[in-house]
């Protein structure tokens, strides 16, 4: 039976493998041979125990016999030790000594967060490289601004871009940072005091630390912190929510009255698209849909941040829930994302198109701006004589040729000269060369 | 891979199949026959099409088969249509017409919905019926009630228990009546005009709507409108949040310093289980950790009540998402609570002894009232003067034996006659009689 | 200070009244002055006791005074009463006997909510009232529907906003049933066994619940279940999202590419306007804005179901903030929708022009259906035909001149007939005139 | 009226006058005048012109005249620059020039943002150091550890305080890092392009960020990037959770039959509050309770980051809102966990009494492992014995008394030397040590 979408219509075969329950066994089985091998070279496993076993056990151990030891013994972790016991020779009884269960699952939660995450720097990397370039080659190519929804002062497209490109990488770094502090590893016994390996729990920490390339939390109860995991899906939630402002901006620039961005069947073929407006953008849709829920999911593990006293069970079978659905959701937003870049049309004509309709109203900042530096008006007296010009005659030009106060101030040659936007896009240049360079050092392309 | 844990661990079989894509597929292919039939009986397709080709289609059609038609068509209705199609002989040709994808998806849904809620409200009633029979058996055994976790006036375990059947009862009949605004018939074409149908729409409409057994909304966009969904999922977090208040009673009563009620194996073995501090309360804890992903869901059917005009894309994947795992989720708490109810230790000596240890002081409500009513003093005096004695001496029993002013309007004997908590648990009885009079007409037990 | 906006910036002062610390104090006042009457009615006080002296009394307490007794007594309700029976000569002796504090709050809280409740329920009204108004006055102004962003068929203005009349009147409806269930009497004393009042409890009861016109919960525990506060604030959040999605509407196609509805200065001032793109549609924006708001405080009171045992006291806190800022926001959206609806511009000739623009295409559906039924085309290869025929050509009418397969099946004139979508509304009509009946028996208009 | 209870009742004043309209204007003012001072500077005004004009009219601007003249001019920003321009002679006609109003709005943010972030710092590190103090002053006092809330392993209760200062130096870290990415200079006029400004752009931003002392973004349309908000509030609402955390630590501990931890008077008498007992834990429960608060503002933060385009208006009202109670909220927290700490009572007592009514069984792991190292058994087989000795006799005295198979392996001396608690601490000291050197480090005490 076909349940939940992230088992076969969304997400990347990678992201579903690294989140299946076959992987978080693999993961443990790593956990348990790391720590055997720790106490051995402490010496506190005989010299014969052969931890590789462990692994190749964990090769043989699926998913439906834990499950059926499960039900026998009442404990998920334990019916994963005693079908990796059964076919082990030295290892199996010395297998997760002095270990409480949480050692073996949160510290698999980190070897598989750090693996999902991985992947999401991967595509994410890709996507804001693509926006980096889109906003190089169209650095120069003037727009509307549009704040409201309404014409605003003109930008490049690029400009554009570019900002995506800045928010995105504030993401990278911000989950980089979360990361620090969620994936690490919890080595510390049944309530966090180390006490089952006496003497010798640091080194046993030390060496399993080296083994898994994981820093351990400096102190924990049973369980790792879960402020670090709520921190992680808020983050997967914010980037959740910058892919759909993307999305979102797409699917409006694709309206059939805007039609300056569509969502078509690859990108750049604008010409052979002639009917754009049959294509829905539901590429775009999809994307805006999960960050619905996504954004949904970060609740259920601020909730679980006040568990009792040395922890309670109740993160558990909401994080079975809440990790894989978050990463899944997302990384099928970034498949996505990928996707819509790919196949994006920039239509430059509708671009253009939309700028000249928007005549001179979205440069009379300028305008404003011209006559309180060039004529010596008040900031205040320039605004309002530019607004009444336009509320009057509809338009800057008309107010002009209808003999507005304003044509006091201002000849038509000078209206002209300060109504081409080309030459009111600012900084729009450095400050994508800026960006560009911002997120270069964050990202690391 | 086992990715989703509603795929495999959480959820009974029963709701996993009402939620699975293959009834979803049955369920569609339901509401195609309802309107082929319809439409034949009003004469828009010709006396030799045989409606019942659609159904036997359906149950040779499978998932893998219409995404592989979907990877091609790149519309998912239309790939099970296209499934369907090549499997009839004079039904293909007819198939949808008139229809829009979400005439098919949202009746489909509301025929999911309908047999999602029996399957809660079987569950629902048993456990309200379960929780009416223990309070009715505990109706008289007095225990210490517990306000901000402190020590307050006695109630009786079955006055506790009746509470909880009063709140599932309201659960049920909330839902009940969401069922009313989101269990209906959604056809109506593409933008709800019913144009395709020309004049016979209506007629049609209501042939569909007696063959399925739905109401039809009154109007509709595209869509169904989605503040049906959002109530429907707020309900559920409602239930699933009453179902947590339960666990958490558990969870806290069977602290090993408490021990009232206890997680056993099976419910009524006081006596075998001489260790319950070693039984964790996990099927409480899980019941608990679920309504944290239950709640959660709620804001994201929120997000989709403002789709756009006559309706975009947004909600289809985040319903695909939340709607099963919203149903699964409840699923799995209200089969855990039925499992739950059957092992609940529940021990008679240490609710005794709390009571016992919680003295008069749990009863100096009464105390108060009574020097109020029978001794003339004012409530203010009478609450100084017994918080008082509490305050200085540690109990009232030494405050009398100490001679605290107390004693002036107080013997020992009237002390005593008011410490016994048996005969100050109020209309406990009644009301629990009154709880399951309104319980069994609401719930129709 | 100004710390809160809904002190001073959002919301009725009606709305802010009701949900003042001042009225809260008179509420509680009432309910005590109930609970006095009926407790002299059934002989529990002494004839002599005058139970208007409260009312008198409450009438003099400030919050101030309150707040500054509170700080001495650290208890709110305590305090309370102190500053009552300070002012009071035969009552204050008798005041708040045999009651718990949540007695008063609890009940006080469903008054206030009743009070609330009407509030929204005359706005409501009135937006439903004039939505309907709407979609009688433009019931034949066809337009063109949009789905994805994108032009679909035909639909016209009136049908649009039947569509909002009737989700609003959904949101009506599910505020009204959930009233039943929230505004209720408790009045049943420290754990709600009802013990301090003996034999005269169900007496009591009764009278008070008289007095106020409150029904009783028929079980509580020390406080109402929340399940009732938090299905109150979840259909709160349903109808601020319903108002959203209008919102959203107007945002739309307010755009300066599309302008059919425009937030204007005042309704029906077209020709004045001249320039509306300079009009940002703030309100409506800011209808949105709130929204957001009030969906997150949903989960707040979610999460106050799972009290523990009789009641804590964690829900206190978050609802002297949930509750009053629910109503506020909810009421700021309410009133800002009533001046939105009295300002909007209707205009016509930007929604004939689109629907001109949208050309044949947009009744493609209809051309195949005339296939299929006309023609005797399978569905299917109606479809195939007519998309061919769009996509090769870019228009339908283009692929006749230019000799596509279709003009084997279709003449210009039949597809000219085709085209006029005055003939393509469907039930337009007659569906807008069973929504108004349905509203109107659901709304009581 | 007193309609929010972060008006009056929750907050300190120190933060209530950060989060008040009054300290925006303020800071509104000091970016108005850093600007103009820039500009002058720069030359893009005259010589004449004096920028503190500006700070010296903010002094008298008041809340009431500016809603005044917004109620003219519709929009908040321009009200308030009319405000100060009627105060100044020659800065006025400058004023604002080339700016957008969300230049002055997200910078105020920001000055606003790191002032209420320092309160935030200040109360948090006194927390801090608090809870290092106690882990340090009870580093080695053994309790019982908890986990289900079953009694589990023996720890200290140092180090259970510990924890908290490690989980809430957490906080503090991600805060200060969420700070870098939010409390930025949004100085880049209309959509971003810097446009107004001319060739002197950069030189302007240079100059308003070093009299900020605020880093610009790289980048922004015209508003700063939402993401930020929503990390801020996301950190802010795990900080809040933790100190819900915690609250429930006091809450569960100070159950009348636990008691072990006590929401006193004041911290240290014991001796005096003989009837702790009646002390409801208040002022935990209001922590916990505006967790609930905390949590749900996350998701309306969230909901602001895919704004339209270069920005709609939608974040605006939702910020009014968020912002100042997300800080208001967190900071009634801290002050009341301050509170806390201060009368928090230890009874090391009732610790000691569990901690021996727990008895051998909650060394059962250590009993479990002596059997592997030192009797050979494996560690499987250990399990087993342990748990039947347990399960059989009740605990493992009486199973050694009673001649279990147990008694092969084990004498009573051996099990004797086992049980005491102090002797299984395992690393809980050094891992204080660890943690407190990791704390100050991070948190800079």
């Amino acid at each position: 039976m076909h349940v939940c979408p992230f088992q076969w219509r969304y997400g990347s075969e990678e992201m579903r493998k690294i989140m299946s329950q076959e992987e978080r066994l693999k993961k443990m089985a790593l956990v348990e041979y790391a720590l055997l091998k720790a106490l051995k070279e402490v010496g506190e496993v005989p010299e014969e125990v052969d931890p590789e076993e462990v692994l190749r056990a964990a090769e043989e151990v699926t998913v439906e016999e834990v499950e059926e030891l499960e039900r026998e013994l009442g404990h998920d972790v334990m019916a994963f030790l005693e079908a990796l016991r059964r076919r082990t020779k030295t290892a199996g009884k010395y297998l997760h000594l002095g270990a409480t269960s949480y050692d073996v699952v949160d510290t698999a939660w980190a070897l598989i967060i750090r693996d999902a995450l991985a992947k999401v720097y991967k595509d994410l990397k890709e996507i804001i490289k693509k926006f980096l370039e889109i906003s190089e080659e169209y650095a120069d190519l003037p727009m509307v601004g549009r704040t409201h929804g309404q014409w605003a002062v003109p930008i490049t497209l690029g400009f554009k871009f570019a900002n995506y490109a800045y928010e995105l990488a504030r993401s990278y770094e911000r989950l980089k940072e979360a990361e620090r502090r969620v994936v690490r590893l919890k080595m510390s016994g049944a309530v966090g005091t180390m006490a089952a390996w006496g003497e010798k729990a640091f080194e046993v920490e030390r060496l399993v630390s080296e083994e898994l390339k994981l820093p351990p939390h400096p102190i924990t109860t049973q369980v790792a912190p879960r402020d670090g995991f709520a921190e992680l899906l808020a983050d997967l939630a914010i980037l959740s929510s910058v892919l759909d402002r993307f999305a979102l901006e797409v699917r409006e620039l694709s309206r059939p009255e805007i039609r300056e961005l569509v969502e078509g069947v690859r990108r750049g073929q604008v010409g052979s698209s002639t009917m754009p407006h049959k294509a829905n953008p539901v590429t775009s849709e999809k994307i805006s849909g999960l960050a619905k829920v996504m954004r949904s999911l970060v609740l259920g593990e601020l909730e679980n941040v006040p568990l009792w006293h040395e922890r309670d069970l109740t993160n558990s079978a909401s994080e079975r829930v809440l990790i894989p659905h978050a990463f899944l959701t997302v990384d099928e937003q970034l498949k996505s994302t990928k996707s819509l870049l790919n196949k994006l049309i920039i239509n430059e004509e509708a671009i253009r198109k939309h700028l000249e309709e928007a005549g001179c109203e979205v440069l009379a900042e300028r305008v404003m701006i011209y006559l309180t530096k060039e004529k010596g008006l008040a900031r205040n007296d320039a605004h309002k004589v530019v607004m009444d010009a336009i509320r009057v005659h509809g338009s800057l030009r008309r107010a002009l040729e209808e003999g507005h106060e304003l044509s006091k101030y201002l000849t038509s040659e000078e209206l002209e000269a300060l109504c081409d936007p080309s030459s009111y896009l600012g900084k729009a240049r450095e400050l994508i060369a800026r960006t560009a360079k911002y997120v270069e050092e964050v990202v690391g392309l």
